[in-house]
Order: C-alpha cells, then sequence, then structure tokens
C-alpha cells in the first residue's frame, strides 16, 4: 500500500497581508454601486513613471469591458501602465457598446487625474453581469480619490482588497520578501504583494477572477509575461469553486521597479527566485480563493502524481476538485473514495481523456490510504473525523510515471444553493 | 428584438409508459443488494433467439465491472444477445480483478438458466461504487427468476423499470408505436419502448447512467448501431445533472425481428423511421431523467440556434444547463440572463471555444426576450412567475448561422447537497 505523502514545495513562505512594494500608491472609497455601502471604487498608481505589466485574462466568449479596455490598452502600451481602476458591485458586462463606452469614459477621467494618457491605464471589475457603470458618480468619486485618497501604505493596498470583496467574507492577501541574486553590488531585497477576489463563477480557463500582483522589483513586461504564464498554469488554473468561468477573469502583475538593481532577464537565477516568489502569493490567494468559495466550509487541496506529465496530473487533480459528488461527499465529511476515483477517471487534458489504469491507482483522504488497486479496509468513522477540518487533502496517484500537480477547491454546501438563488432579485 | 420561439421538433409522439415489444421476456426480483429490500435484480431476455445490440457506454477511464464484461461480450457474438443482466443498489466499479471475476460468474449463471452461451449475455449495473456483488444472492435469486419469473408483458417490463431505481424518485419509461414503410407486403407495425434510471452523477460523455431500449423491428447490429450514435449525440449526451461522468453509464438497444418485416437497412426510409422512434423514445426518457435529477424541483430545456452548426448549437445548450449559478437562479426562480450569457459565452467544443459575438447574441427566458445584443427591459416580477414551473425553457441564438441544437437538466437545490452529503456512510 503505497502511503502517498503530501506533494513537496520549493516555494518560499508567505505572509497573509497586504504589503504595498515600493513605487506605489494605493486607496478606495465607497460611491454607491454596492447597495450595503461598502467601498467599491479603488485605484492603484505607480509614483516613477508607468510600471511593467503582464495580465491573463478571461477566455470567456463574452468578456466584460473592462477587460476589453485592459487588453487594447496594454497592447498600446507594450506592457506598460500608470494606474488601475477598481469597481465592484458591477461587472459591466454584457453591457453592450454603452457598457464599452463607460469604461473608455472612465479611463479618460482617471487619466486626467494621474496626469498620463488614457492607454496607461487599466481597469478591473467584477459583481452582477448586465448593469451599467454609474459613471458620473464614479467620475466625482475619483476627484475626491485621485490624489488625496491614495497613500503609499500597507494599509491603503489592504482597502483596496476590500474594496475588490462583492460575495467574498473576508479579503485575501499574501505577501512574500525575497532577494534577486545576481546584482554587481549584491542581492537585491525585493517584495511581491498580491491581493485577489472571488469566491464564485470561479472555475479555471487562464485566470479566474480578480487578482493584483504587484513587486518592486526592476523586470520588463516580456519577462514578467513569461514569467506569469506557467505560474497561472500552476495556481489560479487550478483553482475551482463551482465549475463556471466569470466574464471579468483579470490577473495583473505590475512591477514598479523602485527596489533598484539590474533588469531581472529570463533565464537567470534572479528570475527564477521572482517566478517562485509570484507563484508563492499566487498560490496563496487562489487557495484563499478555494478556503472562501460561496457557501464553503472547508478548502480541498487535491494532489496528484505518478503521471506520465505534470499537466496530466494537474488535469486529474481539477477533475477530482470539480466533481459535484465529491464536494457534496467532503461536505458530509463521508470518506466516499468512490467518486474520488469516478472523478479521476473523468479527467481530461486538450479535450481527451488522461491516461489512467485502474489496477496502478491508489488513492489516501486526509493521509489515510483508502484504495490501491482495489479497495482498501479502513476506518470510516476515524477518517471522517479526520476531514472534520478547514482544510482536506486528497492524494492520488497514477502509477504510470513522475508527474505531478495540484489544484484547489471547497465543498458543496446548501449555502452555496441559497446564496446563489437570490441573487440578482 | 428577436421572439425565439420553441424550436419544431418531426419526432413522433412518446407514450409515457414501458410497453414490451414482442420477442421479449423481463422480470425483476429482491435479492437484499439494496438496504431497503426494494427490487435490485432485473433480467431481459429475447425468446426467439439472440437480438441483434448496440450499446454505447461511458467514457469514464474507471469503467465498471459490467461495463467491461457488456463490451467484451458485444464483440465476441458481433452485435447478439439473448438476456441482460441488471443489478441496483451495487456499481460494482473500482473492485479490482474480483469485481470482474464477479461479474463473470454471474454471467455464467445467467447463461447457464437461459441455456446460450456466457457471451450472449450482458450486464449493466448501478449504485454505490467500490463495494462488491452478493454473488451467491444473486445466484440463488437467478434460478427463481429464470425463467418462471419472467414474463411477455408490459407490467414485467415495467417491473424492471422499478428494480434499475436507486436514488430516482420514479421511474422512467417511453414507448412509441411506428410503421416501417417499404414492405412488399405494405407497412410494418412496430414498437419500440424503453426504460431508464439515473438522477446523479450525470454528464454528457457518450452516454448517460442506465438505458435499455427495446423493438420488435427486423434489423443488425450494424444498422442499429449507426442508428444510435447519432440518436445519443442529440439527446443523452445533452443531459446533465451534475457535471460528474458515472463509471457505469450504459445505454443498449436490442432488436427481437419479432415485428416481422424485411430487414431495416441504413439508407433507407424505414431507417429514417426507425431512428426517429428510437431518439424520441430516447429524447424522452432524457428528459425525464432531467426532471428528477437529485434534489431538482424543475426540468430546464436549453434551445439554442443560430449558430454555424448543430454541434455547435448542442455544446451552447449544453454548457448552459451545465453552470451551477444558472441552476441555483433557476431554482430561485430568479431570471437571471446574465449568467445564462456567462454560461453561453464558455462553451466549449473539441476542446475550443464556440464562436460567440455579444452583439448578435438574442436569449429568451420562458418566452420572454431578455437580451439582444444588449440588455432589454422586462417585468422580472412577471418572468419570476412564469419559471415557477415543471419545466423552464431557456432560448439563445447566436445569429451565425442556420445551426440547432438542445440540452436537458434541472435545477440546483439544497436537497441535492443533503442528499449527496451522507450516500455512503
Amino acid at each position: 500500500v503505497r502511503r502517498l505523502d503530501p506533494l513537496p514545495s520549493a516555494l518560499p513562505p508567505v505572509e497573509l497581508r497586504a504589503r504595498l512594494p515600493a513605487g506605489f500608491v494605493a486607496g478606495a472609497t465607497a460611491v454607491g454601486i454596492k447597495a450595503s455601502g461598502r467601498p467599491d471604487l479603488g485605484v492603484l498608481a505607480s509614483t516613477g513613471g508607468p510600471a511593467a505589466v503582464a495580465g491573463t485574462f478571461t477566455t470567456n466568449r463574452v468578456p466584460a469591458a473592462p477587460v476589453r479596455l485592459t487588453r487594447e490598452h496594454l497592447a498600446a502600451s507594450g506592457g506598460y501602465a500608470s494606474a488601475v481602476l477598481s469597481t465592484s458591485g458591477c461587472a459591466n458586462a454584457a453591457t453592450g457598446a454603452a457598457g464599452d463606452e463607460d469604461q473608455a469614459a472612465l479611463a479618460v477621467a482617471l487619466s486626467e487625474r494621474v496626469g498620463v494618457a488614457p492607454e496607461l491605464t487599466l481597469a478591473i471589475s467584477t459583481g452582477l453581469i448586465g448593469s451599467r457603470l454609474p459613471v458620473d458618480r464614479i467620475r466625482s468619486g475619483l476627484a475626491d480619490l485621485v490624489p488625496a485618497g491614495l497613500a503609499a501604505t500597507d494599509q491603503a493596498f489592504a482597502a483596496l482588497g476590500e474594496q475588490m470583496r462583492t460575495t467574498d467574507s473576508r479579503a485575501k492577501a499574501a505577501s512574500v520578501e525575497v532577494r534577486l541574486p545576481g546584482s554587481a553590488g549584491g542581492d537585491v531585497p525585493i517584495l511581491v504583494s498580491g491581493i485577489a477576489k472571488g469566491v464564485g463563477m470561479i472555475h479555471p480557463r487562464m485566470a479566474t477572477m480578480l487578482a493584483l500582483v504587484v513587486t518592486d522589483a526592476t523586470v520588463t513586461p516580456a519577462a514578467l509575461a513569461a514569467l506569469l504564464g506557467p505560474v497561472v498554469e500552476r495556481t489560479w488554473n487550478q483553482l475551482t469553486v463551482d465549475g463556471d468561468t466569470s466574464t471579468n477573469d483579470t490577473v495583473l502583475v505590475l512591477a514598479s521597479g523602485a527596489a533598484g538593481g539590474p533588469e531581472v532577464r529570463d533565464g537567470t537565477e534572479a528570475f527564477a527566485t521572482l517566478a517562485a516568489a509570484v507563484e508563492a502569493v499566487a498560490r496563496s490567494l487562489a487557495r484563499q480563493q478555494a478556503a472562501d468559495g460561496e457557501g464553503a466550509t472547508t478548502l480541498i487541496t487535491c494532489q496528484a502524481s505518478g503521471t506520465r506529465t505534470d499537466a496530466e496530473a494537474r488535469a486529474v487533480a481539477r477533475s477530482v476538485i470539480a466533481s459535484s459528488l465529491l464536494k457534496a461527499a467532503i461536505h458530509g465529511r463521508d470518506p466516499n473514495w468512490g467518486r474520488i476515483v469516478a472523478a479521476a477517471g473523468n479527467a481530461m487534458l486538450d479535450g481527451r481523456p488522461v491516461d489512467l489504469e485502474p489496477d496502478r491507482l491508489a488513492v489516501a483522504i486526509a493521509g489515510v490510504p483508502v484504495f490501491d488497486g482495489a479497495p482498501l479496509a479502513f476506518d470510516r468513522a476515524a477518517v471522517s473525523r479526520l476531514m472534520d477540518n478547514a482544510e482536506v487533502l486528497l492524494r492520488i496517484d497514477l502509477g504510470l510515471g513522475t508527474g505531478t500537480g495540484e489544484a484547489f477547491g471547497c465543498d458543496l454546501t446548501e449555502a452555496y444553493v441559497i446564496e446563489n438563488s437570490a441573487y440578482s432579485t
């Protein structure tokens, strides 16, 4: 019987709070987009000239107006931006040409407050699909917020994270400090810090919900983009709450260069260090998003090994945590391993089933082996007690190769249904 | 504003009850697989020599022992069978080599009772994954049931349908009577009748849960298989309850030839008539399965049009009815069309997104247009009242071509979660 220990990790340790790297200011306020009166307008701005930017976006064929605007502006600027407009409570999605005009007008308003060309501003938004942004109220809010309401403090960055919340029960934040090697003047300490929102309409397809990751490292847009792709593959693309891919998913990484030091180039040791720091932040944020999934009581991590490739392991792990039946079983603290096996057997990669031989398959729930080619005897009540936890680890080994991968999700509860049966009305 | 009427159908009318075609006997009994003591062992047998058979099976990579046995036996016999063993309460899936031996032993036992080679018997099973079949008790049950407990009556066929139930709240059955044209002696009246089970772990991938369709038409295995593929594409492959593909999915169509008349050949008018009859039965059974989805209160039908191909329309319709958020909104009678648009925007076909232009998209809920390139004004309360029904029709038009397709699902309710948080323990 295989033991199936947790997979080892080479990522640096993460601090679960927002810290604002040098070269940025942030702030948030309330302008009445949210009926609750909570903060719903936020801005992140760079202070020493445009920051280098890389982004990943929803693959939904009905992308929201802010997603379209951000893609266009990044293409026009060659991957630089001076400010990001964040609105919450309204997705500005499926709003037709009028929605695009609203978003463009707000880009002009923000660019005038910051003193840059509109193409150097980006936008993210989250909330109800199909409703229009209150442009005039947001414009007034921007006049108050920029620059008087922006500050170069951790608190200001945390406030921006709070502003992004919709159905999130809490804000998500993660920070990593590392030293980038390779400079003639010695190692350069840098900070990578991220905030994120998103607890529903979450499913891995290029990005998931909203995340802003900022760093004071010195790096080009091209190197940032090279770094972000694989990170997103292993983190946000491995996160699912309910199988729905939103219209507004956006991940942006902004680098100010304020930490100094030589430019981080692809293929160097400094690049690998920076990539690990960004991945640590991304992984932590994805796990915080999964743990706070709508109605969730438990974070489910599935780690797969023994596949022919890492991509296959990620597909198997994702298939397991995306299973509604498995999610419901975890909610009931039911060690129903049959649903894990069935979900693994459904894993698809690039439109084809992942290779799996039932005889070589092994499964452990919360550290207890339950299947190894055939069912194992185990103490159901004891495993059920081990599952009564804030996090449940599912381990699965396919016995076919050396690939590994993980995915993050949450249990399916009555509260998810209740929350989502009465949202717009 | 496009009106979006329901799609027309050319299928013959369906009677919602089990009728046993000539050339078959059926029966069921209880042997204690189900803890409830309800019928859990059933047999369908042909009386005039082996029937022609076509089948489709789960694409899950952990197929259950009865699925493997049935595929092997059909390959060995060239598409003929004299009897089908049906067990319920135990899936005999993920049971390793022992599970295969159990299933083979039962094939021998059934073949001895029927008086044919074991290869002329097939098997279907449904229930808990990972538990073993009680072989001795099933063998004793078969001694009582075959042939003394088998009858050539509609009641016996209905009893077989009852036996297949697990979490189904009711049995599913559908029958169609048509006349096959083309015989020198005039049209030949035939009967196509089906029974099915399946209300959870349902998602379209080659077949869904268990269905037996029987007919007295005269047709070869090859023609039956040619007929079954497109039918399953348009019916059971368009059914989803919870996004999980089971280890045991099996659809079998058996033709006794007892109605007489010339052999139905591919490409003839008689073939088209028989195919339409089988499709009418399959579509009805799929809709009955969706309506009885675990915890469901409402059958959701999504009909898509205006795609470049029919396959694209089916993919869009399937993406909409598979959305947990949309399913929860329907449960709350919430005309939240944003979730329909977002789900349509996520439609994938063969690993690629389906072409969709938001400006050309139109959506209607329960007959009321709510989106046509941009949001439409509508009476939310009135639409909510129209949704308070046993069936809700969602219509979506992509405005890009002449493709059409439909898909069947159900709402997501607290009861689904409750039912599935405590199943095995």
